[in-house]
């Protein structure tokens, strides 16, 4: 029996748990899987990304093998130019996520550096004492997989995000008959997305979009514009299609619509028949019926090309009435009211607007609870993780397991940085890693102190007033009247007064030491005290009070 | 013919057109519907509160006679202890309404001033040239209704909140009869809820909660921890009248709560068995299985009794295994994160959480769009005008209008401040007027300058370098070394050297001046820039730059 225990220990994910990365050790081997990142949350003012906390790895340098990407999303592969430079590891993926890995990596001047290598779905390749074996699944990006990692001490299979989807557009449905096999070979682990897991029933086939797409385009009196994630070729695929099959012309608006179509229709992933993609610049040979513009900001993205035009801030597109715009996405948490200000924007601009509540122009990339349940009765795992959603998704993915038959104690429902140690009989969260991830915020990466977040917040409330005393050098006493300046607290009318009024309380308060020398600590919380009871009794408010002394 | 015309005019609602407060205009009368008020969006930093702007009624004082209130939530009576102080005027509400409103102005010290009297549905009282029906409606509080207005040129009718239950828990369903009736009678123009437009098909009865709410009842093996609304009186009632059914006990936490419970006990609107309602001190005399738990929390207010529990906070109520927890709430937008967060800590300390995505624990209190329809085909109103949503609601519920039959020309999307215009035979957008609503941040009430806000969201985002200047006031000259200090821009450690180089630079660039006197604008721009420049260089984040000057 072998003598070293396998660990599974998810890095990264804001509140989504091993979302951005996964680490899977086994003796002196470890692979991890996917390094992405998240957007800050409303808290976290001022923070641009939020990466995977990689001090275990680093720790661990000689044990790396490499990174394994399961697809070309932000949150699995975004975070790779931040931390190749700290982790210099050959990175495995698939044609098309290469291709949109290059295209980050180019970005950050990281391309040549790179060890790029291309895997493919019924592939395998090791990677240590590992072998890992991806398969095709099917996701809201084409070439995206699932993987099987052959160890020591038995299969662990990592589903990537993943939905079942009969009549994928791509035709690549997810590898049910491989994973089912597996199921006989006695799988140990099962580490599967859990995304959806709130969701009865089944997610519907991208198909379903691709009829309702068409039936609008086929109806519509004028043009049609149509928005969705760059990032979701087989929905462009769609939309390409349902125009050729209604005599419409396509044009692409928006840089990474632009960049996206461009490189998926190069690699093979995109298919336009002859005539149907057009340039922008011949939008105004044809008549409006025969006009499909696909454009980005399907989340509301304030620079995007969408929300320009519904802001009339577009010098070429203007929206008129007969116009259609189709919300070919729904919004991620946090962007509903940008979306929501983009629709209503566009109503008053005079176009119908359809949106995912309104007809099926969007399905999501990930399983529902009957396809969970099908995945975990194929692969029949030893142990089952729940992985990639926020702990409830998590919790509930896990009843589903105990509600198939699974032993409760065989199931794991984990978090960020907790280590899971296992052997062929036994699983158990062995341990727990301090961070859980790392804030980017301009060139400044790590531990954002949570002082300056405190800071941030608190000024963004109420605003600043800032004190500044000039004492005398010699004698450490104030020289003329101390000076207070103040943004974001109150306005220059109502404030003018209130300023004045603040000004001579901090005098009369200073002056009261009757001459004595005085110490900073004692002016700074004197004043502090002072002003702050003052400011609020006048307005309410509890602006950030900074006292500052100048020696003269 | 009558010579004048009928005014029409949204006053308030924050982005929602006509929910907080609409005006119903006719020669020397002007009645006001609602007084409500809206929490700030994310954009509006430190902002308290927003209510309607009261502009238009204060230079017609002499006109106003009187408020109606549909019904007892926040976005129709909050406005009033901010407006009455301004504008005296008699409240119309009925009877728990006026008990809400009561509660309110107790608070502010304003009950004793107030003028406050009881309608009822099916009465009805003058106001001026106008006179006022009430009619019940359903919606998620009980004692709601819509008003039918007489005017001297037609009926207005004014639907309030409201859904369409055929089984509402109080008994009183809206009232569809007399709202036909008044169809054969050529109603002038339609106000209608607009809220629910986007949702095909019916809202579900309240009914189907109550059936919810008893199976989790009778099936929990422990406690059951339930939360909701406050003013949700009919959903306490359904909770009290399951745990009766089922032998339990009902125990109610969180002072809102409470409150909410014992007014709407004392005016008839909540009935309960002797002996289910139990007080506190009681809980730990019945076993887990007899115990329900009534608590605030449910849209994850951080002080609340809810969170506080789900947080380990509440030195008297802690989540056990075997606890069953039920949010009997969706989140109010804005929302969603905190409630997450509460459903995954309750999920981590062992709970089930049962939500309104995994079964029927709520429905809301709008009309979906076959409810909306049946109010425009009995009701036949010669113009309509949607009111209580955002622009595309509005813009949804025109379309069902116009799909029913009505004519293009008699529909109106209009917006906060538009003042419609009407008489008999016409209809048509007058005018506009000037702002939307008001702020309401600490005591200050006003249109809180934009500059205030533009300063809160820059010192939110990276922070204030405040640069402090000594100048000789006889030489004009820079007197010792510049000084800087900042917040929420960089922390101690990584910091120090950046600033002090920062201040280094500030040093250089003053001394450039050559022994000249110095400029205020030229320091002010010269310091800005160059430090600006420097700390972007160096950090990738642009703090706000604050330069004073000192002089000695």
């Amino acid at each position: 029996m072998p003598r070293h225990k396998l660990r599974i220990i998810p890095l990264g994910g804001l509140g989504e748990i091993g979302k951005n990365m996964l680490a899977i050790e086994y003796a002196n081997d470890i692979i991890v899987v996917d390094a992405g990142l998240m957007f800050p949350k409303e808290d976290m003012l001022g923070v641009d990304l939020v990466i995977p906390d990689i001090g275990y790895l680093l720790e661990r340098r000689q044990k790396l093998r490499g990174i394994v990407i399961t697809h070309g999303h932000e949150d699995h592969i975004g975070a790779l130019p931040y931390i190749l430079p700290q982790l210099d590891l050959p990175i495995y993926s698939t044609k098309l996520t290469q291709g949109l890995i290059s295209v980050k990596l180019k970005e950050h001047r990281y391309l040549k550096k790179a060890k790029l290598t291309t895997i493919q779905a019924g592939g395998k390749f090791s990677l240590g004492s590992f072998t890992v074996e991806p398969f095709s699944v099917c996701h809201s990006i084409p070439d995206s997989v699932g993987l099987i990692v052959h160890t020591p001490i038995g299969i662990v299979v990592h589903s990537g995000d993943f939905k079942i989807d009969y009549t994928p557009v791509d035709g690549k449905p997810t590898e049910l008959a491989k994973l089912a096999q597996l199921g006989d070979q006695k799988v140990l682990l099962l580490l599967a997305d859990s995304t959806y897991a709130e969701l009865p029933g089944y997610t519907p086939s991208e198909s379903v979009v691709g009829e309702t797409l068409e039936r609008i385009i086929a109806e519509a009196p004028g043009r049609v514009i149509i928005t969705t994630f760059s990032s979701l070729v087989s929905r462009i695929q769609q939309v390409i299609d349902a125009a050729a099959k209604h005599q419409r012309h396509v044009f692409v608006i928006g840089r990474s619509m632009r960049n996206t179509a461009r490189m998926a229709s190069e690699l093979g992933y995109l298919n336009s028949p002859p005539g149907v993609l057009r340039r922008f610049e011949e939008l105004h040979h044809f008549p409006h019926n025969k006009v499909v513009l696909l454009t980005t900001g399907s989340q509301g993205e304030p620079t995007s090309a969408l929300v320009r035009i519904a802001n009339r801030d577009n010098s070429q597109v203007r929206i008129i009435p007969g116009d259609t715009v189709v919300m070919s996405a729904t919004p991620v948490p946090g962007n509903e009211a940008l979306v929501n200000r983009t629709v209503d924007s566009l109503f008053r601009q005079g176009a119908q607007v359809i949106y995912a509540k309104l007809a099926q122009v969007h399905v999501h990339g990930h399983g529902s609870q009957e396809e969970l349940k099908l995945l975990l009765s194929l692969v029949k795992p030893k142990f089952f993780v729940p992985i990639h959603g926020e702990y409830r998704h998590l919790s509930l993915h896990a009843n589903l397991a105990k509600a198939l038959g699974m032993p409760k104690t065989n199931v794991f429902v984990i978090e960020n940085g907790n280590i899971l140690e296992l052997d062929q009989e036994k699983c158990r969260i062995a341990g727990k890693l301090p961070a859980g991830h790392v804030y980017v915020d301009g060139l400044v990466m790590g531990d954002l102190a949570s002082v300056i977040l405190r800071d941030r917040k608190l000024l963004s409330r109420d605003g600043i007033v800032v004190v500044i005393i000039a004492i005398d050098k010699k004698m450490g006493k104030v020289v003329g009247r101390p000076d207070i300046v103040s943004r974001g607290f109150v306005d220059k009318q109502e404030g003018e007064n209130i300023l004045d009024q603040g000004r001579d309380l901090v005098a009369t308060t200073l002056d009261r030491s009757g001459g004595r020398p005085l110490e900073w600590s004692f002016i700074n919380t004197k004043v502090k005290d002072t002003l702050g009871q003052f400011f609020y009794e006048q307005t309410r408010r509890r602006p950030m009070i900074l006292t500052t002394t100048v020696e003269v």
